[in-house]
């Protein structure tokens, strides 16, 4: 992770939440008052974000101590504890509830994803990602999912290329679209199509690309997308993929499957602050 | 909602998402070519973010023209249209993800908080959000909530007192805090206290406090709490409030109801763009 | 107050002088040059922004050294020194102009406010200021005012609802302008009414809401509105009020008295830094 | 002026006073009312930064519509009016106060301005401003002291040479400080030396500089130098002139007077805005 | 090219160069004074930045109008006029040179590259740029290679996985290197190694990667590389490769050549802009 | 130089190459893996840029560990080290190429202008820049420049009057530029004429300027230029001047010669970095 990039991330939720002042804290707690706090797990889920929530209270206030009892990637349970802080009682209250703001919802898709792939449980598929992240936060998010146990798919439009549906209808069909973009582009980045029917996929074939998205396709479909395709390029399969369905993909011979449901739709971790 | 501030969250989220490019579009799709697009609803919920979703493309690009098919707040089914874009097709591929990723998630949100509203039912009690939203998209979200038909509870820490449990232990209890607060602030701000029995809802009281909020009290506390304070304070109750604990709590003399999961645990709306 | 915003605003302040380089410090002053530095009243006053011109220094050379001699608040006079900054003779020259820009006027505001604070000498009535401050120092302006002794009012738009003279002409009358805005908020925000006669007064005392100002009334129709109102609002008298006028209204029934004159005419005290 | 950089003090200003939301128009006005609104003079002065004030409208909606009724520089009279406003009520509302603002500083500062300028009345000496302003507003208040008819110092550190009583301590002496500082700089800038007895004076005359600024000096000292540097360099006299001791100083052979108190001490002109 | 990216660059060269304003043009040029100015190269080469010299003036003046008669990547001639701005001789004069800079920058290294690629002369070859651009210009840097008629390599750390020597000296050799990073990655990003000799080479075909750079290798080597790697992988020569080295290389069977001196070492196309 | 402002310049360097994160280092390289990495020249030349250098690898890690072993300003020659750098080998293959590209195009400018000086070896003429830097690194051109032995012309449009050929076309003649200009102006900035002809010469002196340019003329010219001139300005040499042309003027009695070609066609110096 660029650390510059989340420190302006926090620095900017901090603001957004504290704006002129706390108006609560400010006027009633003392300069010199000192306490420890501890954030506490109050539901099981897998731990993320312990170095943002702490990067977080830091940014108010550089003197404050803490205590890491979990790491990210590590399961919590129900009453455990997972990280004190020592120190000023004004900044720690003025900061808990932007850092546990991150922290739940990190932990939040962390947890969804080892969810998922503990059932995958198979080294040979990895599980993605996608681009349907919170704004702004892609980069937070992308982590927790990496933290989850799955594997990130491209960051943005600018690392991989994808040649979309909406791509080859402006485009004029899928071996023009590979053929410009190969003259335009140097060697330095992947080709992936996007296929929805057994012709684009051997149209994606014939056009030698390096990943073949199946894109809502039914079982039937993709077992013979699999057969055509036979090793030539990595297979992606992707499109509404829920918990179910991953009990019947895991069984195939394909590389990749990507979910957008594991950012697009996040039910936080429930985690609290209290003081000692 | 504060037009510029918006413009800038939709400004860094296209930059997080295409940065120094798109190389598919851009080595691919003809700065001429022109297309029609209509983003259409997979499934059934409230709208909201259509102004969030125009302002996204038109960053891109002022040129492209937008009909509204539905507005912000309007139930729209499955297969239902809601939005054309017509205009340069370089520039709406490049803005779709991000303009989807806005629009999805508040519909998300208006759609989950009218499902709440619609089953309380009920104009003397007020459900509202609170500060556990996604950092830096809190102006969207409490937006989002209040076209579901919810109300939004205070911004940040800057406009509203609200004296935590936190708070109290390290003030020395409520009468000690709301005192020290009353001599600081001027009459601007009103004042709310947490309280989490029956003592601390009568050291309130007797505080002379704005609001009282009941938090995680079982229904019998949050009865006994109610003729305690018999109208001499708005009652606020909250505390992990589900759908099912709100079919109870409403039929309670109560003010407001807090939800935090209106906002901390989010199901995008499913919506999808294409050319036509 | 929020420390990232003030350094904010001290890094720009900074910039805007120095720009690309001190031209004269720069090409003159060796890096290893250490001096011992004083800065001292030149006039009586309240001195306020001792941590503001601390911080100015400090975001030019983290190793300059300082010893406080007067706080913020405290009573200074003509020839008393206020703050010695040891360290480099290069990074004071540079920082020094600005930080007595910040100093200047904060104390400035301090001692006028603190004029104001000690003629009402009054605890039952509050002083409070104005949104009438300088753009983009509001934040350092209500902290110089709450120094030199009085209340901030509210911070901005976004704090407190105040239904203004142009409000009501544009919204058909007090009571629909108050109805409706309740209908649109939650619980979480007071309602100040500024009327102007005491057929307006009367509308705000049926419509129910907090705060009634009396905007720009001669004595004799304060002193009848003051029994209008009798306690079922806070009472802030508004309008163009200076020193001889406050000498009257102290001895009135009334809650608060807000002065845009505290920030919107400024005489900044006058502080000068000497190398001993 | 750099108009780039004045739409963003004025962003910023917006910024300030609305954040998240009027929550008083936002909730209250319709977006389809339109109004007309007028800025009216409620005393007498020179009128200064009606285009910044048309910036700050236009910023939040650049569909308002306004009639210049008085120019920057011109003289206007209590009860007259200077600038009318004609769209959204609801955009009028909103920049109001921060509109305000802007305008009623600038006018103060030209207002003053003008005062010494037409007390001076006198072509062969120059009334320029000082370093003492505003943080972060400095481009407006040197435009608006030009705007009264004195004309502008230096901007900051970075466009001319200014060796103060601090440099020439930390540098042995004047001769040694010139002649470092024209080894080290090419010959795009002036230099000035600040003296403060006749002695210096004359070293400064042999230091051959270009400017010579007579600090604090009495009457009978600046007469004296004068007559010694019997114009082999540029005269400025500085120091805490105010209005009375003007009127002795414009009968001496000098170049520049300097003054901070044009922009050190503001007396905002007081202008309101009021629909028609 | 990201539009918004490159508009915040040239704002940024405007605010260098302006500042608190131009003092030779804001103090002699009448804003109503309207010219017609030509920009001629001054010799011969590739013209390039066209549109960011365009929107450099527009940026301080959107009411210019532009006659464009030369287009990027368009060979121009000693004395052939490229460009025609009419309009606010104030604004003309002001964006002059910031303009020029653009240009002149950029087409000197279009001009400099297309004498590399119509020196290689052949389509099976790929001249392409590195990383050593001008801080905060690669955009606009890489922009003017592809106009020149060379490909652009990876745009940074973040779109493609490159395995450089000291890389495999910290992390045990080649092969341990590659797994790694497979481990940890999706499918997304290609892999290039780099190797300096033929033992680095064969270890990366065994580790089957995408890329295969060869760093500073005689031609002997890089021959026998070629044998070696049969190709199981694109072919990249890099290492201080000039003009006369170019011409042996083209008939090797190689993939990619890239050339940090594209980007590194520039001579500015020779410009210059005058009223007619 | 103004260190915040470099610090931006670096931070923004440093964003543009990671973005989202170094994909290569961060999936390979151990969180503790430390080494020691040493910086060596490749070529001869005048090293510059060494604190910008360290700067970059400390804003990414601040734990890092220098060791400076030659000096900006220092000759290196081909094999010598200059800097070595410990700690995190992570955070130092993350920041190298960005610290080599400041520190190798930094050289450049000073080992170009050194060459120049020595050239010259005369100290009664200055040696100085233009303002044909590349946009948004004036800040370190000009500072490489100086570094190089060479002075500083004005760094922008703010810091002296220029008044060019363009700008006499628009105002009618150099006679009536200046007066308006000193019309305008205070007494703090020089008023530099660019000069063409001897007529334009002749009109500048009558005009009493500080300085003259004389701009694009041929040896005779400057010659009768000097002679008009006669000490009553200081005199600038200017237009396209290479290192033979210098050769000729040094012995001319002339002030100033300026050098477009420092900063607007720049060879980086060669340099790498390797880890021991």
């Amino acid at each position: 992770m660029n650390i510059d990039k989340v420190k302006n991330i926090i620095k900017n939720a901090l603001y957004e939440d504290i704006f002129t002042g706390d108006i609560t804290t400010d006027n009633l707690i003392d300069e010199k008052n000192m306490k420890t706090a501890v954030i506490t797990a109050k539901e099981n889920g897998i731990l993320c974000g312990i170095d943002i929530a702490i990067m977080t209270f830091n940014m108010l206030n550089s003197t404050l101590v803490f205590e890491i009892l979990k790491q990210d990637g590590q399961k919590v349970l129900k009453g455990e504890d997972v990280l004190i802080i020592k120190g000023s009682t004004k900044d720690i209250l003025k900061a808990e509830r932007v850092a546990l703001n991150f922290l739940q919802r990190m932990s939040g898709i962390a947890s969804k994803t080892r969810k998922y792939v503990e059932e995958l449980n198979d080294d040979s598929i990895k599980l993605v990602d996608t681009r349907k992240t919170t704004p702004n936060l892609r980069i937070l998010e992308k982590y927790a999912v990496k933290i989850g146990g799955a594997k990130n798919h491209r960051f943005g439009l600018y690392d991989l290329v994808m040649i979309k549906d909406n791509h080859i209808k402006a485009s004029g069909g899928i071996k023009n679209a590979v053929e410009r973009i190969k003259n335009n582009l140097s060697h330095a980045h992947k080709i992936e199509v996007e296929t929805t029917c057994i012709k684009e996929v051997k149209e994606a074939i014939e056009s030698n690309v390096d990943i073949i998205m199946l894109d809502n396709m039914d079982n039937e479909m993709i077992k013979e997308a699999i057969k055509i395709i036979d090793k030539k390029a990595i297979i992606e399969v992707s499109g509404g993929i829920d918990f179910e369905r991953l009990k019947y993909l895991k069984n195939l011979d394909i590389d990749i499957i990507s979910l957008g449901t594991l950012t697009h739709s996040i039910k936080s971790l429930d985690l609290s602050l209290n003081f000692k």
